[in-house]
């Protein structure tokens, strides 16, 4: 009975990004159907299924390693999204965005706090 | 009996980074002085002292930033001594590090890895 | 009579940046109004309104640095129009964004030409 | 009858970019008309014309450096018209992108074969 | 007779990387052995696996890259060795890097040129 | 009597850049002099000399560039002593290294305030 790495990551990505991950997987099928499998299975059936670190610890790394990247804005909101979705408060993850101005810059701060501003009005939080 | 931002970031920096923090302000010193003290002011006493999100996962977001950054390996090996201080396991900290090859690439996982190989045969951790 | 870090930054932004700046503060004002305050305190307060460098040179540095990143498209945007507000021409500034093809790329430098095309437009020059 | 280097970076422009790079240097006639004269000299005229390195391996290594820095956007879609211009598959070019997963993370494969879809599109491939 | 994706991978990635590959892998045993195992199955037994590019055009764009980025000389260094595995001349691999100086700027070119010094004296070619 | 590009570059290079980009220049000799040659005509005799901007305003520009983007640490510290020789003080530079803090983060500072360190430390200043 066990599942496979696809089975696992699937449910991985619904349970952390919802409705959001499962349309850039519907958004790759014409163009890279192979490359939606791998994001199913490397990021999720095998490092987000991973124990010995929570999901809420888990999105507190990603979304302040893609506020310090810069180059990531739409994978930001959807994280910021996940973040809420696996527990992390609103208020947790605008300190994370802040704290990115000691080791990004402000301009990275500043990117971070609008696009979670875009995600907290969209959801209402 | 108010504390100064100076003095308040000082006491963190001395508790998040322990001689590591104190040796940067001292390597400063003939070069930077009024930078060692902003040092302590901003990043120290204005961020890392607020209240909302605790040290060990203020050590999250800062790992896993300057991993994915990949530009700056000395302030890196910084913060995994810092989130050892505070309460992170090598183990968890070397699942943040795995964590960066999806949203980074390998390299950066990789450099980030080697890096904490260093600091932890340094601790013997 | 001595002025807070906060008035002294407040009163760098709103020379420096003007109704840009203000615009940038007041977005802040419903998801982190202590950010907006250390924006103001640490770069305006502290770093702008330092000696030993003018406001001019200070710009050049900072389009530079934007332009280079990459990432900053926004506060690119915001600093081209600083640069013109603390005495930078046209043509400097257009030299400027010129020679970082040659430490970031062509596209950068691209990138930057293209948004100083919209800034200069919309303020006539 | 040698021909000069604007003149062979022109033939080169037009020849890999088509439309698309003349429209970049038209859209720098007004801000910076010696960058689109640089512009065609030195990326075209000497780069790109060398031997050693046909045009279809030059657009492969151009893809890829583009999408892995994931700060040129307009410049991504240019080479990856570009690359079909040369001798590129829409297989092929399919195939860097999701390579670039490895080296600078999910985030910039996505957005990599985002703007490939566009592109295809455009082009009805 | 399938073979598993991790048998897959770590043939590949003797193919591609040789002795390099393998002293990376051995470097991850006390620190990260199950990424060890990750590096092995995904870039190596899914990526590199792949029908559709040839190993020689994958090595161009991971030169291009990674000399791009900037952030992984180590790992430069290894694909610098793997081009000259798979068929890329010396040659060939110094127009690549010589031509990121356009996207990427002359930095990056330049460190990429003598991290290739490195390689090309070792290997004697 | 019309310099040719390539005169001016190397002119320019050596009045900006002394022995240490005449030391660039000689490493590239065995592995890639086409590339020594461009470095001089491009950078140094197309944009270095131009008019519109000063020396001393465009080592402003370089400085903050290459510590902003935290990828190129020789060349920042050709730069930091190009700077000293076209004008800049010590102190000026230490400025533009400090203002990077806000735009890049703090470990950008850093980086290009120890690698200061060095350069000062060799010219004696």
């Amino acid at each position: 009975m066990t599942e496979t790495r696809y089975e696992r990551g699937a449910r991985a990505l619904s349970q952390i990004d919802g409705a959001a991950g499962e349309n850039v997987v519907a958004a790759l099928a014409d163009i890279a159907p192979d490359f939606a499998r791998l994001l199913i299975e490397f990021p999720f059936g095998d490092i987000y299924s991973r124990e010995g670190l929570s999901l809420r610890d888990r999105e507190i790394a990603t979304i302040a390693a893609l506020t310090a990247m810069g180059t990531a804005t739409p994978q930001l909101k959807v994280h910021i999204e996940a973040g809420l979705n696996v527990g992390l408060t609103r208020a947790e993850i605008t300190e994370v965005l802040m704290q990115m101005a000691v080791y990004a810059g402000f301009p990275a701060a500043l990117n971070g706090l609008f696009t979670a501003k875009e995600v907290f009005a969209e959801r209402g939080v």
